[in-house]
């Protein structure tokens, strides 16, 4: 890496860091939407939902409580006690304060638990595709990232686990494990959760379990990993009050785990950022308030079920296209390979930027979450209907199936 | 490091993470409190003032205006461009968007700067006393830490430029300046500062500017070392509204500099954090609003100025005590040789130790900024007077002469 002539080369660690290429897809469908094509945004993760009222509330009670100077590096006691007993409840496991570091979002989870657990060599095991800041740290921070993926079917998407248990070796360390996955919406059985948990016994893995979309299933009753035996002492979750309270501007998350691993996850923090928006943690106390439940389970859950209800069986209809109905997050992952054979689509890329140009209809694809795999036969784009209105999915599948019809006949 | 026999054992870097030792103060002097003494808190730089309603007020009109979702990683561009402005015309040099990455407050910046200039096995320069999260971050990034100190002139701290030169070596890459300098309250005089870029200059070094304490600075105009002829291009500059508007739990502040380093910093905040609190950084566009200003100039800096006018004499008559009288930060670094003398103690900590035991001043000392160097031959304590009233001022002082008159007899 160089700079000028004037200074020195940037650092080589740089060349290591990879990014969230999504982003991308938002400056064009920004410069498509100036030339005066109506887009329709599904391509990135956020929610068109104002954050419910008790958070604004408490945070500007905290405010004038003087709650504006810092506090400290792993939270504010009260926060973390509320985070150990209500993600504790909901997991049928045992937190304390100890196991709690409150962090700005869940995203910095990712780099302070491989920055914890993982020596430089070390290989670590996530889904790709899969949410793109792990590979991103884990190649960062030194290690090598070993992918694994899940494969269609007659039901949705699931783990090969005898493909997964070749990938272990003796330098294997960590497992992240992504239930409740973006971008494929899979959610894993009983039985599969149960194989992972084995498997991340018997090779004593250290293991992340992002579980950011916890509280967005529809259906099902959410199940956490931690509650497997041998797991509780080996597992960091991934908390953050984005999705579930559509707070993904506020950064608000935690760490939850082993207490000897938080408390260096706390070192971090005190060297990384001193501490999370101190008033935002008192607003973040209210997580189980009536209201903040309310919300979640009466206006957020039936409204994105709603969406799903609506989008799955319309995809279904347009030719080529191809979808599972999912039971958990708010993205269908939906399997576009014969699509892309009527369109004559050399490559996926290829196809995204059709349908976008053509039908304002923005999407991310399969490699926006990872490189392809060498096992990758079907291609897929992300179609996350957290950010669009009803009335707008009835209308841009309208348009995308005439679109894809003209192919078809 | 080791967890439990069923896991695997954390990472080797963690060995190379420091911490900021001066939270142990706060413990201690809490315990203190909770046994009945009464504690005047000198020891943590936060500030006892409300935050300028007008934050608070537009921060809430960007929530009202939902911007609670996620923002761009380098920050709102509205904002970054409000920094570039106001850094720029404070520091007569030219900067605009392309230079500022939003952060979690102004501590980010120190690692992020770090991540993207030093290789590791690089020497860096850094002061010491100086804040520790330097030596911490420098450590943990694989770098080698080279301190260099300050000595006492007749009129306060200034640098040994001999001494500094002959720190630089062919593996020195960085330097870390703190100009209006914590702990020391240290301002570099214009031949100074003169002598510091010309010694970058002339060895390519990356630079980090940390102006924490820009604003707070008495009688003098502050000024900053990239207004000085070839270092704009190798400067980063820390900022943040921490102290300026008594924000430290709000943690909004920037990476000011190249574009390119700050391009490589955008993308480690992709990685770490996503984004600074979207709503906040609404909040921090109106850095000049008038009441902001007002704020600054007719409430803050006038009541510090007051407060140090206060306290610095009174040091001064202390038995063992000697202070100078600071033009910049609200820290008084006090040479207390003589008074560890008076009372036979054995080391600064047990000196420190005392007088919090015995008068409830509660201070840092010299090596909660750093090790000791060889060189130190003189020892200090730190009081930051950012949290206290004039009134406990008074009484403290009183309480401590008291104690130290008793050895001087």
């Amino acid at each position: 890496m160089s700079a000028s002539s004037e200074t020195r080369p940037l650092a080589e660690r740089l060349s290591r860091l990879g990014t969230e290429t999504a982003y991308a897809v938002s400056e064009e469908a920004k410069q498509l939407s100036a030339g005066g094509l109506k887009v329709y945004p599904y391509h990135i993760g956020d929610l068109n939902f104002a954050t419910p009222e008790i958070f604004v509330t408490e945070m500007n009670k905290a405010v004038g409580e003087r709650k504006t100077g810092y506090c400290a590096a792993a939270g504010v006691p009260e926060l973390r006690s509320a985070i150990a007993k209500t993600l504790g409840a909901a997991r049928g496991v045992t937190y304390g304060i100890e196991n709690v570091s409150i962090q700005s979002g869940g995203k910095p989870v990712i780099w302070k638990f491989l920055a914890v657990t993982m020596e430089a060599g070390d290989e670590v095991l996530y889904p790709s595709p899969g949410y793109p800041i792990y590979e991103s740290m884990i190649r960062y921070l030194g290690g090598v990232p070993v992918p694994y993926s899940y494969t269609e079917t007659p039901t949705g998407f699931a783990l090969d686990m005898a493909k997964l248990k070749s990938l272990v070796t003796d330098k294997t360390s960590v497992f992240i494990y992504n239930n409740y996955q973006n971008p494929m919406g899979a959610c894993s059985s009983d039985e599969e959760m149960a194989d992972i948990a084995k498997l991340c016994v018997d090779h004593k893995l250290w293991v992340l379990s992002d579980e950011a979309y916890f509280d967005i299933v529809f259906d099902i009753t959410a199940k956490s990993i931690v509650s497997l035996p041998g797991m509780l002492e080996r597992t960091v979750i991934l908390h953050t009050y984005s999705k579930s309270f559509c707070m993904t501007g506020w950064r608000l998350g935690a760490a939850v785990g082993p207490a000897e691993v938080v408390n260096h996850i706390n070192r971090l923090n005190t060297n990384d950022e001193a501490c999370t928006t101190h008033f935002i943690q008192w607003a973040g106390i209210h997580l189980t308030a009536p209201s903040a439940q309310d919300f979640l389970h009466n206006t957020l859950l039936p409204e994105l079920k709603k969406r799903r209800d609506l989008i799955v069986p319309l995809l279904n209809k347009i030719p080529g296209f191809h979808a599972y109905l999912p039971k958990a997050t708010f993205y269908v992952f939906v399997n576009v390979t014969k699509a892309m054979q009527l369109t004559k689509s050399q490559s996926l890329e290829e196809f995204r930027k059709l349908i976008l140009s053509k039908t304002g209809v923005a999407v991310c694809q399969r490699e926006h979450f990872g490189n392809a795999l060498p096992s990758d036969t079907e291609f897929y784009i992300r179609f996350a209907y957290s950010g669009i209105t009803c009335e707008l999915i009835e209308e841009s599948m309208k348009v995308l199936t005439e679109f894809m019809q003209q192919y078809a006949n």
